[in-house]
Protein backbone atom coordinates (compact mmCIF):
# COMPACT_ATOMS: atom_id res chain seq x y z
CA UNK A 1 0.00 0.00 0.00
CA UNK A 2 0.99 3.76 -0.65
CA UNK A 3 1.19 6.42 1.51
CA UNK A 4 -1.96 7.26 0.00
CA UNK A 5 -3.71 4.39 1.93
CA UNK A 6 -6.12 2.20 0.35
CA UNK A 7 -8.46 5.62 -1.05
CA UNK A 8 -6.46 8.08 -2.21
CA UNK A 9 -9.73 9.90 -3.90
CA UNK A 10 -11.79 9.14 -0.74
CA UNK A 11 -11.32 12.73 1.74
CA UNK A 12 -13.29 12.73 5.37
CA UNK A 13 -14.38 16.42 5.83
CA UNK A 14 -14.94 17.21 9.23
CA UNK A 15 -16.69 20.79 9.28
CA UNK A 16 -15.73 23.30 12.57
CA UNK A 17 -14.75 20.23 15.26
CA UNK A 18 -14.87 21.75 18.34
CA UNK A 19 -12.72 19.43 20.22
CA UNK A 20 -9.00 18.99 18.53
CA UNK A 21 -9.17 14.61 20.48
CA UNK A 22 -11.96 14.54 17.88
CA UNK A 23 -9.61 15.33 14.77
CA UNK A 24 -7.08 13.02 16.21
CA UNK A 25 -9.34 10.24 17.24
CA UNK A 26 -11.16 10.22 13.88
CA UNK A 27 -7.66 10.18 12.19
CA UNK A 28 -6.45 7.49 13.61
CA UNK A 29 -9.90 5.72 12.83
CA UNK A 30 -9.49 6.76 9.30
CA UNK A 31 -6.34 5.02 8.93
CA UNK A 32 -7.21 2.12 10.39
CA UNK A 33 -9.27 1.64 7.62
CA UNK A 34 -7.03 2.61 4.59
CA UNK A 35 -8.54 6.24 4.63
CA UNK A 36 -6.02 9.20 4.06
CA UNK A 37 -7.09 12.23 3.18
CA UNK A 38 -8.51 14.74 6.09
CA UNK A 39 -9.51 18.03 5.41
CA UNK A 40 -10.86 20.21 7.98
CA UNK A 41 -13.26 23.73 7.68
CA UNK A 42 -12.54 26.05 9.90
CA UNK A 43 -11.61 24.01 13.08
CA UNK A 44 -11.76 25.01 16.57
CA UNK A 45 -8.46 24.43 17.39
CA UNK A 46 -5.85 23.66 15.07
CA UNK A 47 -2.99 22.56 14.52
CA UNK A 48 -3.20 21.19 18.38
CA UNK A 49 -1.15 18.89 20.14
CA UNK A 50 -3.81 16.97 21.44
CA UNK A 51 -4.66 15.87 18.19
CA UNK A 52 -1.41 14.34 16.96
CA UNK A 53 -1.41 12.51 20.68
CA UNK A 54 -4.68 11.19 19.96
CA UNK A 55 -3.84 10.31 16.34
CA UNK A 56 -0.93 7.80 17.87
CA UNK A 57 0.12 6.22 14.73
CA UNK A 58 -2.01 8.82 12.56
CA UNK A 59 0.31 11.84 12.89
CA UNK A 60 0.69 12.29 9.17
CA UNK A 61 -2.64 12.07 8.37
CA UNK A 62 -3.16 14.99 10.84
CA UNK A 63 0.14 16.86 9.44
CA UNK A 64 -1.24 16.27 5.91
CA UNK A 65 -4.51 17.64 6.96
CA UNK A 66 -5.92 20.49 4.85
CA UNK A 67 -7.13 23.07 6.37
CA UNK A 68 -9.81 25.81 4.41
CA UNK A 69 -12.50 28.13 5.63
CA UNK A 70 -15.43 26.87 4.09
CA UNK A 71 -17.21 23.51 2.45
CA UNK A 72 -17.17 24.70 -0.81
CA UNK A 73 -13.06 24.94 -0.81
CA UNK A 74 -13.26 21.31 0.73
CA UNK A 75 -16.04 19.83 -1.99
CA UNK A 76 -14.66 22.19 -4.79
CA UNK A 77 -13.56 19.07 -7.00
CA UNK A 78 -15.17 16.08 -5.82
CA UNK A 79 -17.97 14.53 -7.79
CA UNK A 80 -19.42 12.60 -5.10
CA UNK A 81 -21.08 14.15 -1.93
CA UNK A 82 -22.25 12.25 0.78
CA UNK A 83 -23.12 14.25 4.37
CA UNK A 84 -24.19 12.69 7.75
CA UNK A 85 -27.26 13.85 8.99
CA UNK A 86 -28.87 12.30 12.18
CA UNK A 87 -31.97 14.01 12.40
CA UNK A 88 -35.24 13.61 9.84
CA UNK A 89 -34.82 16.75 7.34
CA UNK A 90 -37.88 18.51 6.36
CA UNK A 91 -36.81 17.70 3.08
CA UNK A 92 -36.37 14.42 2.87
CA UNK A 93 -32.86 13.88 0.91
CA UNK A 94 -31.50 10.45 -0.66
CA UNK A 95 -30.70 8.52 2.58
CA UNK A 96 -28.24 5.70 2.54
CA UNK A 97 -27.66 3.60 5.63
CA UNK A 98 -23.59 2.72 6.35
CA UNK A 99 -23.28 -0.01 4.05
CA UNK A 100 -24.96 1.37 0.70
CA UNK A 101 -22.83 4.61 1.17
CA UNK A 102 -19.69 2.39 1.29
CA UNK A 103 -20.83 0.76 -1.56
CA UNK A 104 -21.55 3.87 -3.44
CA UNK A 105 -18.08 5.34 -1.93
CA UNK A 106 -16.03 2.09 -3.07
CA UNK A 107 -17.71 2.43 -6.92
CA UNK A 108 -17.14 6.12 -6.93
CA UNK A 109 -13.51 5.80 -6.25
CA UNK A 110 -13.09 2.84 -9.34
CA UNK A 111 -14.61 4.97 -11.71
CA UNK A 112 -12.53 7.94 -11.33
CA UNK A 113 -14.59 10.16 -9.01
CA UNK A 114 -13.06 12.08 -5.93
CA UNK A 115 -15.57 11.51 -3.27
CA UNK A 116 -16.13 13.61 -0.07
CA UNK A 117 -17.81 12.82 3.53
CA UNK A 118 -19.05 15.55 5.80
CA UNK A 119 -19.09 15.17 9.14
CA UNK A 120 -20.88 17.93 11.29
CA UNK A 121 -19.90 20.12 14.12
CA UNK A 122 -20.06 17.78 17.61
CA UNK A 123 -23.01 19.92 18.95
CA UNK A 124 -25.29 19.99 16.03
CA UNK A 125 -23.96 18.50 13.24
CA UNK A 126 -24.20 20.00 9.93
CA UNK A 127 -26.69 23.05 8.72
CA UNK A 128 -29.08 22.42 6.43
CA UNK A 129 -27.26 24.47 3.71
CA UNK A 130 -24.41 22.40 4.26
CA UNK A 131 -26.52 19.11 3.80
CA UNK A 132 -28.15 20.54 0.78
CA UNK A 133 -24.67 20.09 -1.05
CA UNK A 134 -24.89 16.42 -1.10
CA UNK A 135 -25.84 13.66 -3.49
CA UNK A 136 -26.92 11.64 -0.66
CA UNK A 137 -27.22 11.57 3.57
CA UNK A 138 -25.90 8.68 5.28
CA UNK A 139 -27.41 7.94 9.26
CA UNK A 140 -25.62 5.80 11.23
CA UNK A 141 -28.88 3.56 12.83
CA UNK A 142 -28.72 3.08 16.52
CA UNK A 143 -30.62 2.44 19.54
CA UNK A 144 -33.83 5.00 20.75
CA UNK A 145 -32.39 5.40 24.18
CA UNK A 146 -29.03 7.52 23.00
CA UNK A 147 -28.82 8.24 19.50
CA UNK A 148 -25.82 10.62 19.21
CA UNK A 149 -22.76 9.16 18.55
CA UNK A 150 -19.30 10.76 19.11
CA UNK A 151 -17.40 12.37 15.85
CA UNK A 152 -14.44 9.88 15.62
CA UNK A 153 -17.15 7.50 16.48
CA UNK A 154 -19.12 8.03 13.53
CA UNK A 155 -15.82 8.79 11.44
CA UNK A 156 -14.73 4.94 12.36
CA UNK A 157 -18.21 3.25 11.26
CA UNK A 158 -17.96 4.81 8.06
CA UNK A 159 -14.75 3.99 7.46
CA UNK A 160 -15.47 0.95 8.57
CA UNK A 161 -17.90 0.28 6.29
CA UNK A 162 -15.93 1.58 3.22
CA UNK A 163 -12.84 -1.13 4.03
CA UNK A 164 -15.39 -3.34 3.99
CA UNK A 165 -17.14 -2.98 0.82
CA UNK A 166 -14.02 -2.66 -0.49
CA UNK A 167 -12.76 -6.13 0.62
CA UNK A 168 -16.19 -7.43 -0.62
CA UNK A 169 -15.89 -6.16 -3.78
CA UNK A 170 -12.70 -8.00 -4.20
CA UNK A 171 -15.07 -11.38 -3.97
CA UNK A 172 -17.01 -12.26 -7.20
CA UNK A 173 -20.69 -12.34 -6.65
CA UNK A 174 -23.39 -12.70 -9.01
CA UNK A 175 -25.51 -10.95 -6.74
CA UNK A 176 -23.68 -7.83 -6.42
CA UNK A 177 -23.54 -7.29 -10.53
CA UNK A 178 -27.07 -7.62 -10.44
CA UNK A 179 -27.59 -5.04 -7.74
CA UNK A 180 -25.47 -2.82 -9.42
CA UNK A 181 -27.02 -2.97 -12.67
CA UNK A 182 -30.13 -1.31 -10.80
CA UNK A 183 -28.08 1.31 -8.81
CA UNK A 184 -28.38 4.47 -10.87
CA UNK A 185 -29.46 3.68 -13.90
CA UNK A 186 -26.25 4.52 -15.15
CA UNK A 187 -24.40 0.78 -14.02
CA UNK A 188 -21.54 0.87 -11.55
CA UNK A 189 -21.69 4.57 -10.33
CA UNK A 190 -20.64 5.81 -13.49
CA UNK A 191 -18.45 3.24 -15.49
CA UNK A 192 -19.76 2.93 -19.06
CA UNK A 193 -20.59 6.57 -18.88
CA UNK A 194 -19.12 8.48 -21.92
CA UNK A 195 -18.79 12.06 -19.82
CA UNK A 196 -17.35 12.90 -17.03
CA UNK A 197 -19.13 13.59 -13.96
CA UNK A 198 -19.58 17.16 -12.68
CA UNK A 199 -17.98 18.98 -9.92
CA UNK A 200 -19.01 20.29 -6.85
CA UNK A 201 -17.74 23.27 -8.04
CA UNK A 202 -19.38 23.08 -11.24
CA UNK A 203 -22.93 22.65 -9.52
CA UNK A 204 -22.39 25.62 -7.58
CA UNK A 205 -22.24 27.63 -10.72
CA UNK A 206 -24.92 25.68 -12.35
CA UNK A 207 -27.24 26.76 -9.18
CA UNK A 208 -26.29 30.45 -8.81
CA UNK A 209 -27.14 30.46 -12.75
CA UNK A 210 -30.11 29.10 -12.07
CA UNK A 211 -31.18 31.11 -9.22
CA UNK A 212 -30.27 34.16 -11.15
CA UNK A 213 -32.57 33.03 -14.06
CA UNK A 214 -35.09 32.27 -11.67
CA UNK A 215 -35.42 35.21 -10.06
CA UNK A 216 -35.54 37.58 -13.72
CA UNK A 217 -38.11 35.28 -15.26
CA UNK A 218 -40.19 36.21 -11.81
CA UNK A 219 -40.70 32.69 -10.88
CA UNK A 220 -38.83 32.98 -7.65
CA UNK A 221 -39.32 35.50 -5.30
CA UNK A 222 -36.23 35.54 -2.99
CA UNK A 223 -38.55 37.67 -0.34
CA UNK A 224 -40.46 34.72 -0.11
CA UNK A 225 -38.31 31.36 -1.23
CA UNK A 226 -40.68 28.67 0.52
CA UNK A 227 -38.82 25.58 -0.33
CA UNK A 228 -37.93 25.67 -4.03
CA UNK A 229 -34.46 26.39 -4.39
CA UNK A 230 -34.08 23.79 -2.14
CA UNK A 231 -36.35 21.46 -4.06
CA UNK A 232 -34.53 22.45 -7.01
CA UNK A 233 -31.19 21.46 -5.57
CA UNK A 234 -32.09 18.30 -4.03
CA UNK A 235 -33.26 17.03 -7.98
CA UNK A 236 -30.92 18.59 -9.73
CA UNK A 237 -27.98 16.43 -6.93
CA UNK A 238 -29.67 13.27 -7.11
CA UNK A 239 -29.46 13.65 -10.81
CA UNK A 240 -25.74 14.09 -10.36
CA UNK A 241 -25.24 15.78 -14.19
CA UNK A 242 -22.23 15.01 -16.41
CA UNK A 243 -20.20 18.06 -17.62
CA UNK A 244 -22.24 18.01 -20.75
CA UNK A 245 -25.62 17.84 -19.39
CA UNK A 246 -24.33 20.71 -16.67
CA UNK A 247 -23.40 22.00 -20.20
CA UNK A 248 -26.71 21.40 -21.58
CA UNK A 249 -28.47 23.24 -19.03
CA UNK A 250 -26.36 26.63 -18.60
CA UNK A 251 -26.88 27.02 -22.20
CA UNK A 252 -30.70 26.65 -21.82
CA UNK A 253 -30.56 28.84 -18.97
CA UNK A 254 -28.39 31.56 -20.83
CA UNK A 255 -30.76 31.25 -23.43
CA UNK A 256 -33.44 32.79 -21.85
CA UNK A 257 -31.50 35.45 -20.23
CA UNK A 258 -30.67 36.48 -23.65
CA UNK A 259 -34.75 35.84 -24.52
CA UNK A 260 -35.97 38.42 -21.33
CA UNK A 261 -33.11 40.77 -21.35
CA UNK B 1 -37.17 -0.15 25.43
CA UNK B 2 -36.39 -0.71 29.14
CA UNK B 3 -33.58 0.39 31.01
CA UNK B 4 -31.71 -2.64 29.60
CA UNK B 5 -31.39 -1.27 26.69
CA UNK B 6 -32.14 -3.38 23.17
CA UNK B 7 -29.21 -6.45 23.96
CA UNK B 8 -30.16 -7.17 27.89
CA UNK B 9 -28.14 -10.69 27.42
CA UNK B 10 -25.36 -9.64 25.28
CA UNK B 11 -22.52 -8.22 27.83
CA UNK B 12 -19.07 -5.85 26.64
CA UNK B 13 -16.28 -7.37 29.00
CA UNK B 14 -13.05 -4.98 29.01
CA UNK B 15 -10.19 -7.11 30.27
CA UNK B 16 -7.99 -4.62 32.70
CA UNK B 17 -8.47 -1.97 30.79
CA UNK B 18 -5.50 1.24 31.70
CA UNK B 19 -7.08 4.32 30.29
CA UNK B 20 -10.52 5.02 32.52
CA UNK B 21 -11.56 7.33 29.38
CA UNK B 22 -11.88 3.99 27.44
CA UNK B 23 -13.93 2.76 29.61
CA UNK B 24 -16.34 6.00 29.20
CA UNK B 25 -15.90 6.29 25.12
CA UNK B 26 -16.50 2.39 25.09
CA UNK B 27 -20.01 3.03 27.50
CA UNK B 28 -21.16 5.46 25.11
CA UNK B 29 -20.35 3.63 22.20
CA UNK B 30 -22.42 0.78 23.98
CA UNK B 31 -25.70 2.43 24.92
CA UNK B 32 -25.80 4.43 21.09
CA UNK B 33 -26.58 1.12 19.68
CA UNK B 34 -28.87 -0.50 22.17
CA UNK B 35 -25.67 -2.20 24.53
CA UNK B 36 -26.01 -1.74 28.00
CA UNK B 37 -24.60 -4.82 29.82
CA UNK B 38 -20.71 -3.93 30.65
CA UNK B 39 -18.13 -5.78 32.90
CA UNK B 40 -15.02 -4.55 34.10
CA UNK B 41 -12.09 -7.57 34.82
CA UNK B 42 -9.68 -5.45 36.97
CA UNK B 43 -9.60 -1.97 35.72
CA UNK B 44 -6.53 -0.02 36.10
CA UNK B 45 -8.47 2.94 37.41
CA UNK B 46 -12.02 3.04 38.50
CA UNK B 47 -14.39 4.53 39.28
CA UNK B 48 -13.40 7.22 37.66
CA UNK B 49 -14.53 10.51 36.76
CA UNK B 50 -12.62 10.52 33.38
CA UNK B 51 -14.88 7.50 32.67
CA UNK B 52 -18.21 9.28 33.34
CA UNK B 53 -16.95 12.06 31.75
CA UNK B 54 -16.11 10.42 28.20
CA UNK B 55 -19.54 8.50 28.68
CA UNK B 56 -21.18 11.66 27.87
CA UNK B 57 -25.02 10.33 28.38
CA UNK B 58 -24.43 6.85 29.20
CA UNK B 59 -23.44 7.43 32.71
CA UNK B 60 -25.82 4.80 33.48
CA UNK B 61 -23.78 2.17 32.06
CA UNK B 62 -20.59 3.29 33.45
CA UNK B 63 -22.02 3.33 37.02
CA UNK B 64 -23.71 -0.46 36.54
CA UNK B 65 -20.53 -1.80 35.39
CA UNK B 66 -20.16 -4.67 37.18
CA UNK B 67 -16.63 -4.64 38.06
CA UNK B 68 -15.08 -8.41 38.62
CA UNK B 69 -11.13 -9.49 39.15
CA UNK B 70 -10.88 -12.18 37.01
CA UNK B 71 -12.01 -12.96 33.60
CA UNK B 72 -13.90 -16.59 34.56
CA UNK B 73 -16.00 -14.14 37.07
CA UNK B 74 -17.50 -12.01 34.03
CA UNK B 75 -18.21 -15.48 32.04
CA UNK B 76 -19.37 -17.79 34.55
CA UNK B 77 -23.10 -17.26 33.56
CA UNK B 78 -22.55 -17.34 29.57
CA UNK B 79 -23.49 -19.69 26.91
CA UNK B 80 -21.64 -18.25 23.74
CA UNK B 81 -18.37 -15.79 24.81
CA UNK B 82 -16.63 -14.66 21.56
CA UNK B 83 -13.29 -12.70 22.00
CA UNK B 84 -11.64 -9.94 19.87
CA UNK B 85 -8.38 -10.89 18.49
CA UNK B 86 -6.00 -8.62 16.30
CA UNK B 87 -3.25 -11.21 15.86
CA UNK B 88 -3.11 -14.43 13.98
CA UNK B 89 -2.76 -16.86 16.49
CA UNK B 90 -0.70 -19.80 16.67
CA UNK B 91 -3.05 -22.46 17.07
CA UNK B 92 -5.97 -20.78 14.73
CA UNK B 93 -9.09 -20.61 16.27
CA UNK B 94 -13.07 -20.21 14.55
CA UNK B 95 -12.75 -16.59 13.53
CA UNK B 96 -15.32 -14.24 12.58
CA UNK B 97 -15.45 -10.98 10.67
CA UNK B 98 -17.65 -8.40 12.91
CA UNK B 99 -20.85 -9.18 10.52
CA UNK B 100 -20.78 -12.69 11.48
CA UNK B 101 -19.80 -12.34 14.96
CA UNK B 102 -23.17 -10.06 15.54
CA UNK B 103 -25.55 -12.58 13.00
CA UNK B 104 -24.15 -15.31 16.16
CA UNK B 105 -24.59 -12.59 18.90
CA UNK B 106 -28.30 -11.94 17.76
CA UNK B 107 -29.10 -15.36 17.06
CA UNK B 108 -27.69 -16.88 21.08
CA UNK B 109 -29.84 -13.49 22.83
CA UNK B 110 -32.96 -14.68 20.54
CA UNK B 111 -32.50 -18.40 21.60
CA UNK B 112 -31.72 -17.19 25.37
CA UNK B 113 -28.34 -17.50 25.83
CA UNK B 114 -25.99 -15.02 27.67
CA UNK B 115 -23.81 -13.68 25.47
CA UNK B 116 -20.36 -12.46 26.18
CA UNK B 117 -17.70 -10.37 24.04
CA UNK B 118 -14.26 -9.67 25.69
CA UNK B 119 -12.08 -7.07 24.77
CA UNK B 120 -8.50 -7.07 25.62
CA UNK B 121 -5.90 -4.23 27.09
CA UNK B 122 -5.03 -1.29 25.28
CA UNK B 123 -0.90 -2.42 24.66
CA UNK B 124 -1.26 -5.88 23.70
CA UNK B 125 -5.14 -7.68 23.75
CA UNK B 126 -6.12 -10.50 25.35
CA UNK B 127 -3.82 -13.06 26.72
CA UNK B 128 -3.98 -16.92 25.29
CA UNK B 129 -5.73 -18.51 27.93
CA UNK B 130 -8.44 -15.85 27.97
CA UNK B 131 -9.13 -16.31 24.20
CA UNK B 132 -8.88 -20.21 24.62
CA UNK B 133 -12.12 -19.47 26.97
CA UNK B 134 -13.72 -18.30 23.65
CA UNK B 135 -15.90 -20.53 21.33
CA UNK B 136 -14.96 -17.78 18.68
CA UNK B 137 -12.69 -15.31 18.19
CA UNK B 138 -13.54 -12.05 16.14
CA UNK B 139 -11.44 -9.95 14.04
CA UNK B 140 -11.66 -6.23 12.55
CA UNK B 141 -10.56 -6.11 9.10
CA UNK B 142 -7.74 -3.42 8.93
CA UNK B 143 -5.95 -1.26 6.64
CA UNK B 144 -2.20 -2.69 6.68
CA UNK B 145 -0.73 0.60 7.44
CA UNK B 146 -2.02 1.00 10.70
CA UNK B 147 -3.99 -2.15 12.53
CA UNK B 148 -4.14 -1.10 15.71
CA UNK B 149 -7.97 0.20 16.60
CA UNK B 150 -8.42 2.24 20.19
CA UNK B 151 -10.22 0.12 22.62
CA UNK B 152 -13.77 2.29 22.40
CA UNK B 153 -13.27 2.51 18.58
CA UNK B 154 -13.20 -1.76 18.49
CA UNK B 155 -16.44 -1.80 20.75
CA UNK B 156 -18.30 0.74 18.54
CA UNK B 157 -17.92 -1.30 15.37
CA UNK B 158 -18.96 -4.17 17.25
CA UNK B 159 -21.51 -3.18 18.45
CA UNK B 160 -22.69 -1.37 15.61
CA UNK B 161 -22.81 -4.38 13.76
CA UNK B 162 -24.64 -5.69 16.49
CA UNK B 163 -27.68 -2.93 16.09
CA UNK B 164 -27.08 -4.06 12.33
CA UNK B 165 -27.90 -7.62 12.43
CA UNK B 166 -31.00 -7.18 14.81
CA UNK B 167 -32.27 -4.42 12.67
CA UNK B 168 -31.69 -6.47 9.63
CA UNK B 169 -34.02 -9.66 11.47
CA UNK B 170 -36.59 -7.44 12.00
CA UNK B 171 -36.88 -6.67 7.59
CA UNK B 172 -38.82 -9.75 6.40
CA UNK B 173 -37.26 -10.67 3.52
CA UNK B 174 -39.02 -10.46 0.67
CA UNK B 175 -39.09 -6.60 1.74
CA UNK B 176 -35.69 -6.25 1.52
CA UNK B 177 -35.29 -8.27 -1.98
CA UNK B 178 -37.80 -5.51 -3.12
CA UNK B 179 -36.46 -2.45 -1.30
CA UNK B 180 -33.12 -3.19 -3.14
CA UNK B 181 -34.28 -4.01 -6.85
CA UNK B 182 -35.95 -0.70 -6.37
CA UNK B 183 -33.07 1.07 -4.40
CA UNK B 184 -32.60 4.63 -6.27
CA UNK B 185 -30.76 6.51 -3.86
CA UNK B 186 -33.98 7.12 -2.15
CA UNK B 187 -33.96 5.48 0.41
CA UNK B 188 -36.21 2.04 0.17
CA UNK B 189 -38.03 2.07 -2.69
CA UNK B 190 -38.68 5.80 -1.76
CA UNK B 191 -40.15 4.74 1.38
CA UNK B 192 -39.11 8.03 3.19
CA UNK B 193 -39.96 10.15 0.58
CA UNK B 194 -42.84 12.79 1.17
CA UNK B 195 -44.20 13.07 -2.19
CA UNK B 196 -45.90 10.45 -4.45
CA UNK B 197 -43.10 9.93 -7.52
CA UNK B 198 -44.00 11.57 -10.93
CA UNK B 199 -46.14 8.75 -13.22
CA UNK B 200 -44.55 8.09 -17.21
CA UNK B 201 -47.52 10.26 -18.45
CA UNK B 202 -46.89 13.29 -16.18
CA UNK B 203 -43.30 12.63 -17.67
CA UNK B 204 -44.86 12.42 -21.44
CA UNK B 205 -46.49 16.26 -20.45
CA UNK B 206 -42.93 17.44 -19.17
CA UNK B 207 -40.83 16.13 -22.06
CA UNK B 208 -43.57 17.91 -24.22
CA UNK B 209 -43.54 21.17 -22.71
CA UNK B 210 -39.77 21.25 -22.79
CA UNK B 211 -39.21 21.24 -25.93
CA UNK B 212 -41.93 23.20 -27.14
CA UNK B 213 -39.93 26.25 -24.54
CA UNK B 214 -36.66 24.70 -26.13
CA UNK B 215 -37.41 26.03 -29.36
CA UNK B 216 -39.55 28.85 -28.36
CA UNK B 217 -36.20 30.36 -26.67
CA UNK B 218 -34.56 29.56 -29.75
CA UNK B 219 -32.10 26.71 -27.81
CA UNK B 220 -33.73 23.51 -29.74
CA UNK B 221 -33.44 23.80 -34.00
CA UNK B 222 -35.96 20.95 -34.57
CA UNK B 223 -34.13 21.01 -38.46
CA UNK B 224 -30.49 20.21 -36.78
CA UNK B 225 -31.42 18.55 -33.24
CA UNK B 226 -28.32 16.59 -32.39
CA UNK B 227 -28.98 15.08 -29.57
CA UNK B 228 -30.12 17.01 -27.39
CA UNK B 229 -33.62 16.03 -26.80
CA UNK B 230 -32.19 12.63 -25.55
CA UNK B 231 -30.07 13.97 -23.52
CA UNK B 232 -32.43 15.97 -21.33
CA UNK B 233 -34.76 12.50 -21.03
CA UNK B 234 -32.20 10.55 -19.79
CA UNK B 235 -31.04 13.38 -17.81
CA UNK B 236 -34.64 13.90 -16.30
CA UNK B 237 -35.44 9.93 -16.29
CA UNK B 238 -32.07 9.54 -14.27
CA UNK B 239 -33.57 11.41 -11.56
CA UNK B 240 -37.45 9.82 -11.33
CA UNK B 241 -38.89 12.91 -10.16
CA UNK B 242 -41.58 13.30 -7.66
CA UNK B 243 -44.96 15.06 -8.41
CA UNK B 244 -44.03 18.46 -6.74
CA UNK B 245 -40.52 18.45 -8.87
CA UNK B 246 -42.55 17.64 -11.84
CA UNK B 247 -44.93 20.41 -10.71
CA UNK B 248 -41.96 22.98 -9.85
CA UNK B 249 -40.33 22.41 -13.83
CA UNK B 250 -43.62 22.88 -15.49
CA UNK B 251 -44.35 26.26 -13.61
CA UNK B 252 -40.61 26.89 -15.01
CA UNK B 253 -41.48 26.54 -17.95
CA UNK B 254 -44.76 28.42 -17.99
CA UNK B 255 -42.71 31.37 -16.27
CA UNK B 256 -40.16 31.15 -19.82
CA UNK B 257 -43.00 30.94 -21.41
CA UNK B 258 -44.75 33.93 -20.42
CA UNK B 259 -42.00 36.05 -20.14
CA UNK B 260 -40.99 35.51 -24.12
CA UNK B 261 -44.30 35.97 -25.34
Amino acid sequence: MNEQGLFPDVRIVLVETSHPGNIGAAARAMKNMGVTSLYLVNPGDFPSEQAVYRSVSAADVVENAVVVSNVDEALADCELIIGTSARDRRIPWPMLDPKSCAEKVVAGQASGSKVAILFGRESRGLKNDELHKCHYHVNIPTGEAYSSLNLAMAVQVICYEILQASLQQQVPCDDKAMAEAHDDGRGSAGENWDIKLATAQDMEHLFEHLEKTLIEIEFHDPANPRQLLTRLRRMFNRIRPDQMEVNILRGFLTAINNRVR
